[in-house]
């Protein structure tokens, strides 16, 4: 049974996931501390990158393993505020997106598939979350499917009770506003087991998967 | 820079990687306990494996990543003692081995290769571990080289110093007899750092990255 997964999700202890400020200068917004230290490069696969073999890298390369395709909000994609303008936006990610699957774009704005030479393809979407993630699982063709992000958009997924498997990776840093993953789901935990690991980069893994007898 | 990589190597607290009685009923020897909870359908990545994401199983995963070539003993290969027989041997994996690569089988008594479908090739070779690992790179096109044991063949790559990155699983069970990789390598992690964290499955895996200013 293919799995709808969150890989990567990087929280401070306050629960923020992102900033509150995203503009094209600053796409992760006001909270670049999230982010320090990570080496993106392994999203990948250890191989082929040249750093030692870490806890936190090994856990960074489960991104893509057996993804099939992504669902990001809109903000992941542009920080376009409103109506998006027709103004060659192709994603912050230049003309080689790491993705390399169908890219489900959850948005009010539907606009023209984008097509990459990787066979990353931005495809903007309207709907639930149930019916957007039914389209990704049609085009995962038998994969599993990545929330994306950001925080909001897996706030939603989780709400809907529509998230099989949870990587988050907990910092040890405050941040006193951002985007909060948990707004509204008090006792979300009780739906999953967790697993907790410390990191000698200082962080804390934690691995959610939905229980089966919930 | 491509590297020489171990993975998934089971330890008991004394020391042992396998049992000293392999025959062809018991590939692993008699420290069936080593190997105990291991799902071996993680080796290619989580994808596709019906099963909780677990710090365990994500280790697991990392045994094929950026992988071009394996190294293995000969008993790793098969139980026959002494001379190999003719016997239309091929492996203990049948017609599907998991490797999907070049696989050197190191021996004092060369054969034929033999060639699978799905790209495994195992090459019977006589060489000291530099010289085998040299062929070994050479067929991995610019991938890693991972040694796959068993634990006397890593450990004459240890003593040789040739082994770049080491993920061990220590296990809490002793057996008090089998084969050791610690053999002769008193004071071996001076010349790696290791990283070391437990999980939820009772284990505690090792990072172990050897030193680059050593």
């Amino acid at each position: 049974m293919p799995r709808t997964r969150v890989h990567n999700l990087f929280l401070s202890l306050d629960g923020y996931a992102a900033g509150d400020r995203v503009t094209a200068d600053a796409p992760i917004g006001d909270a670049g501390a999230l982010f320090a230290g990570f080496d993106g490069r392994l999203i990948h696969g250890i191989g082929g990158v040249d750093a030692p073999l870490t806890l936190d890298g090994a856990l960074t390369a489960l991104w893509g393993q057996g993804i099939g395709a992504e669902i990001m909000g809109r903000r992941k994609f542009g920080p376009q505020p409103g109506d998006r303008p027709e103004d060659g936006w192709r994603g912050w990610w230049g003309d080689e997106p790491p993705f390399g699957t169908p890219v489900f774009v959850m948005t009010h704005e539907p606009r023209p598939q984008l097509d990459f030479a990787d066979g990353t393809s931005f495809r903007f979407v309207d709907g639930t979350p149930e019916e957007v993630l039914r389209l990704a699982f049609d085009a995962a063709d038998g994969g599993d499917v990545r929330l994306g992000g950001g925080p909001s958009t897996i706030r939603q997924f989780l709400r809907a009770d529509l998230v099989d498997v949870m990587h988050l990776v907990i910092k040890p840093i405050t941040l006193g506003r951002g985007v909060s993953l948990w707004d509204g789901l008090a006792g979300v935990e009780k739906r999953f087991t967790v697993e907790s690991v410390a990191s000698a980069g200082g962080v804390v893994h934690q691995f959610w998967n939905r229980r089966r007898d919930a």
